[in-house]
């Protein structure tokens, strides 16, 4: 059943993307909507499966991401690092009588540290998979919980998540910020300002109160409100993932916009950092874990 | 005018607090409630004070808090530090046909550095006045905005705020987080905990993802969620207010349900703090800068 079609589907917490994948690997068709987990209803997930299949055609699903989480369609229980693609492969849940599959994510725990992944992973070994990456690397992974990935040998070691992108958007939604945050972020002096500050170790939770208290006391204008406080949060965040990583290849993957903002930031550092488009790797990875299912 | 009976109101975002005192200085009737500035509509300050007037009496008012901020009634300009309450007395902004007066607040400007105040110095002043704190330490003032204050002979010198009470509230009402942070915040393992992470400089970011992950992976339980990111937070806090601050007496001051927190924390770093009642310390501050009008 696995070796035709199928349809993969990256479903996350407030969106989901979904592709039909020749036997070849061809992507045929997509769409993406707002449909993620969150929005669907108890018991509804047969239903929202059947949407995807009415527009995509009637195949065999292979689904990542939140989808997997005790708030999605079935629980699939983390797989703990090191870990490859393979081990995800042998531990996928199987539901809607055998014809979807869900990908479990990964967990890492050592002794004060817990973590948690679902969806990156298989954006991770497709691009190993497809020579995207190096085998050995340092991954970054932006979004709204950035993760930085230890990656040998093709294999997840030990993974670290800074919740970023979450920490923003709460920001803009309701904060003192938020009338300023909703300018787009542009890579300038603003930003490399703030991305300054956050590489140093300045409080974040003092840094940000100061965006405020610049703007009034005419020390900085609202415009650049948004920049200085994107770069403040991903400059503290590089700050936590390249914590004692001096030497390794740093990849940058996920949506192009934010990859962009990392890859500045670790630009200024001297890094150089390769940049992934992570659909393209989603895509890889799904069918790497296809290609190993027995 | 300003010889006899007044009313002092603490006029802040949220809500308002309102005292009637005689002309010893004796509190004789009071309220609270949460007409904040930001519920009032533009031009609707003084239908807001009549309110105010007909609980309390027919009085002058002098007010202080964001009543006097650009989203206030009158922008009362703020006065840079060093200041001490003859600073403020002497640039309180008139209103009302003169039977109201707003105090306008602090501002701290270094290289690098911008920061404001509205409130708390009022507060400040009073202990001081009252020798409630001694003249010369360093006061930390826990809220929405928490201030940490460095006051010698009685003025502030400097002042940083650090944004803990905010993001908290953030985490709370919206994040993934916000299911378990409900739970009342208790000092015991899980807040101390979080706040010895916080002292030592862990990123903040990531340790807040990590509330999740440990809940998820069975390493912490769903109860102690919102005392350790509670701990985590004021913990984080602490360490930005005490930044080479290590031999000055400590006076927490604010909330008693707040200040217990911070005393709890700097108690475990083996510094002894004074808690103060943020109210009694405003209608302190209000009455020396009462004694002060010319």
């Amino acid at each position: 059943m696995w070796t035709g079609s199928i349809i993969a589907v990256d479903w996350g917490t407030t969106n989901r993307r979904a592709y039909r994948l020749s036997p070849y690997g061809i992507c045929e068709d997509e769409f993406e909507d707002d449909k993620g987990i969150t929005s669907v209803e108890r018991g509804g997930f047969p239903v929202a499966v059947a949407e995807i299949r009415a527009r995509l055609g009637d195949l065999p699903l292979l689904m990542a991401g939140m989808i997997g989480s005790n708030r999605g369609w079935v629980e699939a229980p983390y797989v703990p690092c090191p870990a490859g693609a393979d081990a995800l492969a042998a531990r996928l849940v199987m539901v809607d009588g055998q014809r979807a599959a869900i990908v479990p994510g990964l967990s890492y725990l050592a002794p004060g540290r817990s973590d948690v992944m679902r969806g990156e992973e298989v954006q991770l070994f497709g691009a190993v998979a497809k020579g995207l990456v190096p085998p050995t690397c340092l991954v970054c992974h932006p979004g709204t919980h950035n993760k930085w990935a230890t990656v040998e040998d093709g294999r997840i070691l030990s993974f670290r998540t800074v919740m970023t992108g979450e920490l923003f958007n709460l920001l803009r939604e309701k904060s003192i910020l938020s009338d300023w945050l909703h300018e787009p972020v542009a890579i300038g002096p603003a930003f490399l300002d703030g991305a300054r500050r956050g590489l140093e170790g300045e409080a974040l939770t003092a840094e940000l109160f100061s965006v405020r208290a610049g703007v009034l006391l005419g020390q900085r204008s609202k415009d650049e409100a948004a920049s200085f406080t994107s770069g403040l949060l991903i400059g503290a965040d590089i700050r936590t993932g390249l914590h004692g990583e001096d030497e390794k290849e740093i990849v940058v993957m996920g949506r192009p916009e934010l990859t962009s903002l990392y890859a500045a930031v670790l630009g200024e550092l001297g890094r150089t950092a390769r940049e992934i488009d992570g659909e393209r790797a989603f895509i890889a990875g799904i069918l790497q874990i296809k290609g190993q299912i027995a």
